[in-house]
């Protein structure tokens, strides 16, 4: 998928909205865990209820590992029921990985040839030979951390180097890198402000907003200061969609949560655009 | 495994090698293919031949995830052999995670419960809530990436942040989160210069060490500036030892290999302690 597909993706759904698929057993309906597989059934009419109002998926890798072989099928079946159902929704292996080169090369294989990404999340702390394996795959992406929404981006991100906050001196190094045009990365709305630095480094690459809804980010302030003439801007939403509900209704809980997201991003877009 | 019964093997064996598990279809020796299961066939034949001369076991988990489900089990597999027939070896799951609070919890029970790792490695650029998580399991460790080893860790990780680089600041930070003393750090061998400074900041701390040997560590230097007195290092090595020799003779070879560490350990820790 070529980030031309998904901005024209974007342009027809009136909707820059990722569906982040945080697929918990401790959460999820519990009339749901008699199935034989329970994550993927929930992944899957989750899937299913919202896959017109979004234009990504984002699997978070780790609530399927928890759950060791039987999880990492799980992941395997939600994948593939994605490529095979809904081919022009952009994925998102939410994985955060990053390690030294020949290392990272076995995780870009094991997110983009085993399991067919369109891209996975990575970690830039151990710079330039951890990242550039990512952006060796033509049509994949590598969406790296650089600001994220948590209360702990205030750790070691935003600490001042050469006159600039962490997070800004990993975008320029980063944007400097081979294939650098694979390249995403991971803005938290909870710090709307921050957006319009950013963008002036990044101008032309997509935005992946974690931390609108449940961490507090507004959405319109995220379009007003991130947005580039593309758009340029994947919105994710997860426990406010997902957990909508947690009885038999959980599915169109699901799609009344994603549809007030996506009619308030098709607001947004006809105000902005 | 506490620190002290890991102090305690350290002294018995006169080691403190880490045995590093890049286990790699594409390498390993072509007639155990024909096994069902080759990674863990190799593994387990490495293991064995490897255990009396060290104290610990590293594998790394983006070799194992690149074959999918398959891969997965090869994993269970190998830390079940471990902890059923070496339990007295210090298991890492090499495997940098980290993210926000919810989703570290997440990974911290894949690999301290589901596959009963005592350690696994964490990366720290999204800072307490994503670290603390993992600390929060007796008797288990979390290992951060401080400095590593490859050429990026100069992007980053050498920026000065308040007169200081980050990889210091990342070490102050971290010593002062809950259940700090469940950590150990990584700190690249190929600055053994820089070792003397880490301990003064964490003078109790285990540190896991690569880049001995393939990357060009020096072993006498990173025990005379990183041990503190109860010794406190492990020093990981993986392809120099498991790739010793890709013919039959591969396991007797990385026995070898693993011989020639484990003397020069046992010479070092006789003349400095």
């Amino acid at each position: 998928m070529t980030t031309t597909q998904l901005s024209e993706q974007i342009r027809l759904k009136k909707s820059f909205l990722c569906v982040g698929l945080d697929v918990d057993l401790e959460k999820i309906p519990s009339h749901l865990m008699q199935e034989e597989d329970a994550l993927f059934a929930f992944a899957k009419a989750i899937i299913d209820a919202t896959h017109d109002l979004c234009v990504a998926y984002k699997p978070n890798t780790a609530f399927f590992e928890a759950y060791g072989v039987k999880g990492w099928k799980s992941l395997e079946k939600t994948i593939n029921y994605l490529n095979e159902n809904y081919p022009n929704h952009f994925t998102i292996a939410d994985a955060k990985r990053g390690d030294i080169g020949n290392t990272s090369s076995r995780y870009a294989k094991a997110f983009f040839e085993d399991l067919n990404f369109n891209s996975v999340t990575i970690a830039p702390y151990m710079g330039k030979d951890s990242v550039e394996p990512f952006l060796e795959f033509e049509g994949k992406f590598a969406i790296l951390l650089a600001l994220t929404s948590n209360a702990g981006a205030f750790d070691f991100q935003t600490l001042t180097t050469d006159g600039q906050p962490l997070y800004q001196q990993v975008l320029k190094t980063a944007s400097q890198y081979k294939n650098a045009n694979r390249l995403m990365y991971v803005v938290g709305a909870t710090k709307a402000e921050y957006l319009t630095e950013i963008r002036q480094i990044v101008p032309d690459s997509f935005l992946l907003v974690p931390g609108v809804g449940a961490q507090g980010g507004n959405l319109k302030e995220v379009l007003e200061h991130g947005a580039n003439d593309q758009v340029g801007l994947l919105v994710n939403s997860s426990r406010g969609i997902i957990y909508a509900s947690n009885g038999k209704d959980f599915a169109s809980a699901a799609r009344a949560k994603a549809m007030e997201m996506q009619q308030q991003m098709n607001h947004l877009l006809n105000l902005i655009f």
